[in-house]
């Protein structure tokens, strides 16, 4: 597993990974990682890997787009200094677009995307030893919905930031659509964005699966 | 217009009917009628044909499928008399089957969805005056998928329940597929299902249309 | 129908306008634009003219008189920079002198408030493509009250001012004095000023007559 | 002051009788007797009258109609045996018509009005010293209004049920419209019927004046 | 009675005055002058002098002493402009004598409460048209109770301090007393502070005594 | 120490002896001794005498009188089959006569008192190793006091009960005399009732001198 | 992986197994599963085997020892005819020796415990395809600690239980004391009880690896 | 007993001193000192010495540290000029290296827990006249348990700081050990840190013999 021992693993995103961790900063006592797949994640590294230590910090803000993270980058990541760091946005910058097509202010465009994400991997990277970028996603099968054909088009941006940056480039949608080739959306999410637990532990197994996770 | 001066109109079905209505009897102060498109056919007639002074009360009930209505129907249909009759119904037999997909016991099958319709429209009728029924609705424009496939079965069902009886049917369906021509999903409903304002008004359009509401 | 294609339309007022909006500007997710009449008429629009993408944002205030929006015009008003604006204003400027006789520091005189409407109008009207001025209104019949009286007042300042701008004037009381020959005033607001979804959608209506909606 | 030493009044209405008082029994510590006129009467005879030891009991309940009272007068009136008793019904029996006016099984027509109160009053009258009929009101000044003049049929049936039985009728209407031709109704309810502290005096004191309280 | 037409009476003091009042002003719509006398003396007039318009602003504020009205004197007495003040201080500057007998420094000797309320009545006194200085009370009817002897030496400073101003005295203490000689203190105030509803009207009926009102 | 090892005690009463503990039993987790006497019984008795392995019960009942103790004696007492008991009521007998001096069905009278106290002395005796009868109290110091006087009544009807079943006897009111030699009453209850902390402490300490609690 | 496809899996307990699951039956919409172990059981048996649709239901009721488990077993085991049965129980039975050491109705010995247990799984057995006993535990690693060494006698029992009716033992103590020696207690539970996520984590894994989940 | 009359006595520490007490300063009414071990050291004072009237406030503040304690040291302890001092402190400063291992940034190792404690002494000596060091505690009878030898450890330096110091040293830890000689951890603290009634009691005890507080 990559993960070296001692490390601090940063994960940021909106509020798929927020989940109701604390604020400010998301880690302590009483369920500070929040609910979702970062407290998954730090949990199965613990059980794994107990003498690494490896300590986890959930960053993640509900309702964020990738320009919220901008705004915050230099006191949510780089003050905390991680060693690790993975980053799931971009659904919001997307799902604005549908729900409150008019309010054209609160969506952030493709090239934005991915140049604003570019940049917050730029300023990180230097002191990271492992980035991890995971695709946003959207829990609807059909490639030909017209949100759907959306998200892929920014996950495609995020393949595109983590070859430029070395990164480790995690395909969450992917994961995703081999799951629902099973079972209907409305089972793991009824607004095909805020997954249940079932849909947070694929997202902690995909990031795990992505760092080398020995499972057995 | 086709609802007679001094009609009482019941309109029954599920949390889409209900909308915080009161209980047991959905008629009265404060909200009584729901926050949803019975308030505003009510609202509408009344502006519209105040002299007619017609009485509207909602019988809808939240998660309830046609199973559910079929345990009511006495106390809640049949013993408040009423002259006009409206059905909304179906969307939880189907959606059950999606979300909950393990737990048969809660799905209604189009069997059973049709001929227990059958039943509750034959045993209300011989007293009313008008009985509308409305097709169940998913507010997804691709009618390959799963669940709106599966919906629009049950449409079907209530289209011929509706033509065995002599009832009007309003094909809620059609309407909402007409406005997604334009707008995505989400902008009226995150899950698909429990429509916004706009939603809601355009049951209430769909409903007055098929009674002959004149609008000007 | 007169409002154009891609149009923002900001509808301002008291309470009646407010409805629980979101603050501090409403519009976005979840009944941001309250639930009385503004969220109809965006509804409404959005379902006759789906390809017209009119943008509505509610800027009510429960409370205000014409002096609070004056107190507040460029950073809610001028500022959002709207295509169209709806103003409904001055129940609360006749009423505080009907309940609280004694507070003469909250009273609107109908001089203030004329001229007050009449500087607002000014101020916005270069940048505008349509300026709605809706009457305030009083739920009772009777034109003798004392309060009715002086809020018929009010309304003829508003028809006034309307004149002098070219402003397209919305005669509330005419619409629900209509109504109220059929039914009782209590029958839609205990307290005369607070309508029900019935009279919301009175107000809907006259808006949506006087912009030229077509309904058919 | 008519209520002679060691008697038991009990006060028995609707929601202005009510005001909070406690369940099921109107008596007791913490504003058990409510916070309107029941417990301003109470006070008042206890500051002029502290050696007479009068005990009131207040048995109004919210809502409720004559119908209503009848249907509890053998448990909340003639089981507590009271030695005086006063009856201020009726607003709710007018106030449906008007502001339900569909609803008419909710309604309480005059005749039956007053036939219900005549009975109450038949049935509680033997075991009093004495009864007090207190005439149901409504804040509205204009005797044409048609709430208001409705109001004013059952407070006519109100005196000659009292005039029947030999009781006391307080004129409750009389004195609100002395009042009201100083202040507008919205100055003390902004719904007509709730008054607020000024009102439930104007009720004490009327209840007092009736019984021949001396003041100084 | 001594209040003249057009009067504004601001009544300030501490929990005893305030009783729930609005904040920061006790004046406007929905119990905003408390439950308590000050509700009672404001209903009181307008009953019994409805043309004199006489406006009650209450700005009691709980657990204050004498030090802490001088603290806001200026803007809560001499900036509101009354015609008629009362003040109704100095239970508080007793009580925690003896329930926080050790936090001296929160309690106010008997020098500085009478100097204190001196200077207070100086700096009002040019610009009003009465000044009605309230003795506090304690329910406890044996004066050689500890706590009782205190407060009558604090009810003598009050009347001292209106002999020196011309001020009316109302002898709160007096009425109680007469009171209490049939019942006994708990049963209008276990803590033999805060009076009940009764407690409060005997409150405004010494005031409205001391300013001669007409009772008939 | 009188109490033996592996014995139960059972400590009854009111609001004093309840505060807060677990209903219908009173012992188990959390508090469910309430926060009051009984608590700081059970913790001293375990700290000084941890192997003599107590158990305690509190089945005190807020608002009771002796006879609501008879009420559910059976059930509340015999049924837990207690080694030791301890009994204190009687302030709510005494209470009711001065607070609610009219409800005199809510009175128990000096006669019913003692001979119901006496009632269920006997029947809990002969199972009982030891019986503890504390006195009612009233936190007022003087002895002319009209309801300390009753309470001093009661207390001394407690005294003879004791003496004829042999049952130790705490005389609660000397100790709070003592105490309020020195302390104003509403330095531990401003109600004279319900004490604080350091009440309870005194109350605990007088039930274990009482049962020889070796302190040092 | 050993459950076979279309199987219903039955997972009851205590607290440590409820953990907010819906009651009375614990599958269903939002969270029914609770927010613990079972939740991740089913999410990884679904997201490994998804064509398996293996379905779900959690039993576990908080404060539950073996003896509760025995007066519902009928009602919530056997009526929902499970293929597979998982029981994890016992840490109540033990607690409530420490705890509340003298409540001893609250304790279920070890002979009751397995002989309870034992007849539980032979009353469920001859319809099940799988049956699978946890051991209870205690997140204390010393194994003189008093309640250690006591959850290790149950755990024995069930051991032996599993042996006699061929099911699967999960040895959750083994499992535990292997992460405990990496950690301190307090870092998964202050009550050495109830684990935080990571500790669930750890149930699940150690249930799955019992049936042979394949995690790779 | 030691502690002067008309002394103050303030009382610092982390939860197990706070325990509700009022902020900023616990003192005052109504539970002001918190529901530990702090009011029973108030109230056995009171009870015992009634005519030293010696004040006490309570300081502790949840989840602080000795670090914290330095940062509020001048405001909370020296502005407030106590004569007597007792601290307790250091529960957090161990617990966190063992419940949030990896966030060193809230550990407080034994080196500057010593030197701070040592420096906060010598702050408030000069103006004290006494000076009380309670060592921290942890409620594990285990002496090999981790926490408990890394709690020995700062007790150890306690201990040290007070012969520094010449102040009190109260080995609570001692106290707590021989009581649990006798009862299992988890009867008065789930998780080993905050005590039930039962531990608070002893505290007092502890701190009361510490100062020669006379028993009989």
């Amino acid at each position: 597993m990559r993960i070296e021992a001692g490390s601090r693993l940063l994960m940021i995103g909106d509020s798929v990974t927020d989940c109701g961790r604390a604020h400010p900063v998301g880690e302590g006592l009483f369920d500070a990682l929040g609910k979702g797949y970062v407290a998954y994640v730090s949990g199965l590294l613990d059980l794994r890997y107990p003498e690494r230590r490896i300590r986890v910090t959930n960053m993640g803000t509900s309702g964020h787009t990738v320009r919220d993270l901008a705004a915050r980058w230099t006191r949510d990541v780089l003050d905390l200094a991680p060693d690790w760091l993975s980053v799931l946005i971009g659904i919001n910058d997307v799902w604005r677009q549908f729900d409150l097509p008019l309010q054209v202010e609160q969506h952030v465009p493709p090239e934005e995307y991915e140049a604003t994400l570019d940049a917050l991997a730029a300023a990180a990277s230097p002191t990271l030893k492992g980035l991890v970028l995971m695709a946003p996603f959207y829990l609807e099968p059909n490639p030909r919905d017209a949100m759907r054909a959306r998200m892929d088009e920014y996950g495609q941006a995020v393949r595109r930031v983590a070859e430029r940056h070395g990164a480790i480039f995690v395909d969450t949608q992917a994961r995703f659509d081999a799951f629902l080739a099973h079972w209907y959306p409305a089972s793991i999410a009824w607004d095909r964005v805020h997954p249940n637990t079932t849909g947070h532990l694929l997202l902690a197994r995909a990031f795990l699966d992505a760092v080398e996770y020995e499972w057995t």
